[in-house]
């Protein structure tokens, strides 16, 4: 079993831990409070023994031990914010309850300096052949949320794979990579929900089609409200990959007692793939006003943006504190997670929305 | 003067006309019908006379005749949809009005099948010189917008320059290319704000920074709703680019009477740059409950989708039509044209909104 310190624990067996929102104001995490999302149980890996096959359509399958690895690539760091698609579920719930699924605050994201091997080089080296489209990554851990249970696994269309951005990683913030986190190597697929991250990866196959496991085909997919999710097949919905322009506020916490005054406002905004933040506004009265928030630089093009704000909140009494962040095409977040709910609970990159209440400290 | 039958005239001079919704209807939008954005005077360009100088951040600067261009590149074709940052712009005039500029309804956009050479041919060609991040095209029509008064102008990022599906185009739907749409050669930027597939190119620059034109620097840039915009400068607010995920209804048109039963509801819906549309929802009772339209499959990765669904909308009155786009990220439209407006009205891609009067006809 696993545990960390510190954490909002959503399941233990497989263990399912949420960074706080403290731990999220953090530029860089850390390992010990980075969110942990696993399918399985973590499974036991030597990395004395651990290889890496790499087959499918390539001309020249082959066999990696972690000294091959890291000897024979060049080494890479990228800074890349990892999200789960999960993340913020729980503002789905009052709309209408999501069973089966942990109810993932904000904290289902989290920040690394990950360093390893361009997934990229390693393809290159083992030669692509005509019909490639897919990367398909495998892992040892088993999970019975697939019936019957399955390894986990998942893909990447090929063009993604070949970016310089994506890793394989074996150190994250220059410590060997926790097991729990995936070590002794990972997928690290900067820009791209965390599940296509694959932990333990021992398995890659370049394939014409997406990757046939369950945790590809079946879920991760966003469905249409009506549709039992019990009863979805391979195919059903959209196919989740890069991440959507999100944000959310960490400071203050919802139900908190602010005093009058100017109340600092803080919270993080991350938009996937190609995309970067350009802005946030951030309002006090339930969106009748809003104000700029100061963003901080982002430690990479694959990392979120931390912000904060001065709100004046007036007298006394209940106020509802929005955020919404803007993309570097002009995009903007949508309103409501009512219009965003879907069986699975994905993708909710509704507004922030945060309760509070204005008075004197208890 | 320019003029084109059957379009819905903004202004005659310089000429802006967007498609009607009967014209977007078809798949392929036709030269006659195809939305016309002008910002100054159409120039007049002699195909015999006209060339291209291809210079800054490359080897070999060049001047390339429009025999030259035609012969010494390898033709491509790319069915692309263009639409203008100011598409629908109409429906944030209830939230505020924006003073001089043209209230376009949802006909800013078009479909062409577009040949010509890849400017990405071109430029290697002319080969790349270190240093090179941005491509600038200008073009010889003046604007007054612009104070003083300049030629027209804007730059794409190098990437995008290079990408295959970018073509300086000499022809349109398999003819030359109309006047009033460029001819004798334009660039066409597919997934982008139609601003950057400038008109009547005669120079193309590699530089290092983004275009100082007016067009690029200042204007087509999406302004925080407090900036008085004839005070922004150069810089300000965020630089359009990719098109936002869009959507809006075609058929019944706003304020149309339609009898009691099924009544068949039409649109198009569009996603700029990498991204496609996965899903539309269509609403008859103003969001309370949602169906899919069936999806037509889009000419190329690059066109717009139409869909289309049917609606049984009940007892006769007033009822509002929404339609709501998904792109293949699991991403959807934000719901309010409120929330998105801005000082120039631009990217507005609020969910589709139309309203009907259900009762027997006239």
């Amino acid at each position: 079993m696993w545990h960390k310190t510190g954490m909002i624990v959503h399941e233990r067996d497989p263990y399912n831990a949420e960074t706080s929102r403290e731990g999220l104001l953090a530029p860089i995490t850390g390992a010990a409070s980075f969110y942990v999302r696993n399918h399985g149980p973590v499974p036991d890996v030597d990395e004395r023994t651990w290889s890496l096959a790499v087959g499918g359509l390539v001309e020249s399958p082959a066999r990696l031990t972690l000294a091959e690895l890291t000897e024979n690539f060049a080494h890479h760091e990228v800074v890349a914010t990892l999200q789960c698609a999960g993340n913020r579920r729980s503002g789905f719930l009052p709309v209408e309850d999501i069973p089966g699924e942990d109810p993932w605050g904000p904290g289902a994201t989290s920040t690394a300096r990950w360093t390893g091997a361009r997934l990229g080089d390693v393809l290159r080296s083992a030669g692509l052949r005509d019909g490639a489209a897919h990367v398909e990554f495998e892992a040892p851990d088993v999970s019975d949320l697939a019936d019957p249970p399955q390894r986990y696994g998942g893909s990447v269309p090929l063009g993604k794979a070949l970016a310089d951005e994506v890793l394989l990683a074996w150190a994250m913030d220059g410590d060997p990579l926790p097991r729990v986190h995936g070590g002794p190597v990972r997928v690290v697929v900067p820009g791209w929900i965390g599940a296509r991250s694959v932990k333990w990866v021992e398995r890659i196959t370049v394939r014409t089609d997406p990757s046939a496991n369950w945790f590809q085909a079946t879920s991760y997919r966003l469905l249409p409200p009506e549709t039992d999710p019990d009863s979805a097949g391979p195919g059903d919905g959209i196919s989740l990959g890069p991440v959507a322009l999100n944000c959310d506020i960490l400071t203050p916490e919802p139900g908190e007692r602010v005093s009058p005054g100017p109340v600092r406002v803080r919270g993080y905004a991350h938009a996937g793939e190609d995309r970067g933040v350009a802005r946030v506004d951030v309002s006090g009265d339930g969106g009748a006003t809003w104000v700029q928030a100061d963003l901080a630089e982002a430690a990479s093009a694959w990392a979120w943006r931390h912000w904060q704000a001065s709100l004046e909140l007036g007298t006394p009494g209940r106020r509802t504190l929005l955020a919404r962040a803007w993309d570097t095409t002009g995009a903007c977040q949508p309103e409501s997670a009512g219009a965003l709910w879907n069986p699975k609970g994905y993708a909710n990159n509704s507004w922030a929305r945060v309760q509070v209440r204005v008075g004197a400290q208890d």
